[in-house]
């Protein structure tokens, strides 16, 4: 069964908001053996939806659109689907009801303008937003599948996840396919092919994808067979393979984050972790705690920016930044240590960089970055040389900071 | 003339990677005035990929496509050009030797797998890529446009900049849209729409969109004429309505970020910041810190994870977390305070609040965030009420606390 996803909205098309909607059911939609094979973007124009649809319909069987359903002017969707389907709109006492009911509860009168949201095409399901105002439109026709959703992010996830994903699956929609990601940081993407590229031999069906980012580079695996057993066993075969040949680089598979790993590390080894961080000025602090439940082995950071409070607050001698500077060797083992003795933790993690795009050197070019590890048994700082793009330099700290967390943790050399 | 973006990648139909580079790609075609009408993605695969340009070369003008132009095996546009042009592939001496070049210059040799990247269709002119090995791709048939450029973001980003606006702009293809965003926080999607509508007149060519985020609502106008002066006056006419009846809920227009207008602000007053983070755990002083230039008014901050570190670190008084707990009015103030003394800044902004989705009680539900500023004039904090995300709640709190800022600097009440 083809999938197309439909988002909605000019902020889409003209780039205003980066569509993560479109990935996230992507993302869910592969994982129930889903085939997803066209996915398009189309401003709030009834006529651009009109004709999006209409394609989709000819080339998919299911369709999942996003966007254009709340009460406001601008959200037109529910007009473009009366008009495809030729299907007048029906009022939902019900759902009204249901609306005010959670107003209420909040305190709060219900706006008029909502009234709008009880109106569904006539003979479509819909399906409860337990958030926002705007329930999901559901129609079958013609043994195609068209789901309407609302688009803002947190509302769309919610029911997809408890109201879309179990009524497809109820419907027996899954397909075989396995989609495995071997999760690798560390290394990069050609260098990582030379190691992959002489013993691979790709089984029918089997797809490979190097995908890079800040994080590392992702392995992913999709695999297509007659049946589930048969696509497990491709997909489980080639990453077992790459597991052998990429050793230390993998970090994880699928939903497995550097973050989420290295907290299991500190958890199940009952250690503590601080961070002093400048030029990435939190967002190492920020990726730890991101993690539910990381209080259990996060104690805090500081934010060192400026050099008096490296000096005051850290304990880095000034002869130190006098003679090295910041972006030192010297300077990110005496944050590591500084912190590790101010928070009393076992392990510390510190970031000096030039993130850029001002404060290159001939010596130290931006994107120069120190991290440095303190711990009971050593401290000791890793030389990295990232980009120019200050973004780009940050997150690749933060991630390589844990990668060295992670290797002195599992004493990898 | 319009435009079609296709991005290319099975991650990108799957969900595996947020599709950033047709954001990038559609903002920087609507600001020189280009109709970006269609946005579509395909996967790996060369009939995919040929479907899909032959339905872009039916029904736009100029398509930009991006992905599957690297050395590695998944990479495939090509291949789907070479098939939907019907054009040989020609070697470019020209290119392989800059790309040789480039590598001797950092004291690699040039793997071998990269010889590829200096072939392409006949006739075509390449963009030239600074970053990495894969060229962008030009062809003009038929009155029609194609450009193929890598996937890599900042490759994309350097040839589209660099390369392919200035083409453009060069063929004089620019039409007469303009695009003005009006940027609010504070205030939501509904309440905004009340304070909006009653006086609103939207002239012909004139569209009006609410984009809500974490960081508060942006009001999008679109504005289409004859010329460039009419669609300018249209814009601005709304614009400057916009302006006035949301009076201090608006920070900024366009590219304004509410972390550039809250540091524009410092900079201007000669003042400095520092921040005392709790369940944000890094992430305002990251969202300060992304501002570069941000040295000259941000200090430094702590992140305050654990109770003991707030009272033995920031000073917060042991009785106030044992009668009122972290999170509570009373421990925002004195975190606040403990980081304006020990940071010695002008302003002090803090979080402490419980992001979810473990830990809240039924007086202080998952959500619950105070926030708190000290300065030289008075300490204080606001309670909020966010919702049941993690990840939501966090940026929410972040934002919030800047607009805290921002109010007590410009006294808005």
């Amino acid at each position: 069964m083809n999938v197309e996803i439909i988002t909605i909205g000019d902020e889409l098309i003209t780039g205003h908001t980066v569509d993560t909607n479109a990935a996230f059911i992507g993302k869910n939609l592969t994982a129930i053996g889903l085939n997803v094979r066209y996915r398009s973007s189309v401003g709030d124009s009834v006529e651009a939806m009109e004709e999006a649809f209409h394609l989709a319909l000819k080339r998919a069987q299911l369709i999942i659109a996003t966007g254009g359903l709340g009460p406001t002017d601008d959200d037109l969707t529910k007009r473009a689907i009366v008009k495809v389907f030729k299907r007048n709109l029906v009022f939902h006492e019900d759902i009204l009801e249901d609306l005010k009911r959670r107003y209420r509860d909040r305190g709060i009168e219900m706006p008029a303008i909502n009234q709008n949201q009880a109106l569904l095409p006539q003979g479509a399901r819909f399906f409860p937003n337990r958030i926002g105002s705007a329930v999901g439109i559901g129609i079958e026709e013609k043994g195609k599948i068209f789901i309407g959703l609302p688009g803002v992010p947190i509302e769309m996830r919610q029911i997809l996840i408890d109201e879309v994903i179990p009524y497809l699956k109820a419907l027996k929609l899954a397909g075989s396919t396995q989609v495995i990601v071997i999760r690798t940081t560390g290394i990069v993407e050609s260098k990582l092919a030379e190691i992959i590229a002489p013993g691979l031999k790709l089984e029918t069906g089997v797809r490979l994808a190097y995908l890079p980012s800040y994080s590392g580079v992702d392995l992913r695996i999709i695999a297509s067979a007659e049946n589930d057993t048969g696509a497990r066993e491709r997909a489980q075969n080639l990453a077992r393979y790459l597991e052998k040949v990429c050793g230390p680089h993998v970090y994880g598979r699928d939903n497995d984050r550097l973050e989420t790993v290295v907290g299991d590390l500190l958890r199940d080894n009952d250690k503590t972790l601080c961070v002093a961080e400048s030029c990435t000025g939190g967002q190492l602090g920020q990726l730890v705690t991101s993690v539910s439940g990381s209080s259990a082995y996060f104690v805090g950071g500081l934010v060192a920016y400026a050099n008096e409070i490296k000096i005051e607050l850290l304990g880095v001698p000034s002869e130190i930044l006098q003679q090295h500077g910041a972006v030192s060797e010297e300077c990110a083992i005496a944050m590591a240590r500084g912190a590790r003795g101010s928070f009393g933790t076992d392990f510390a993690l510190s970031i000096t960089g030039t993130a850029g795009p001002e404060g290159g050197t001939d010596d130290k070019p931006v994107g120069t970055t120190y991290i440095g590890l303190a711990s009971p048994h050593a401290n000791y700082a890793r030389r990295f040389r990232f980009g120019k793009d200050r973004e780009m330099n940050r997150s690749r700290a933060t991630y390589a900071a844990l990668e060295m967390l992670r290797r002195e943790i599992l004493d990898i050399k």
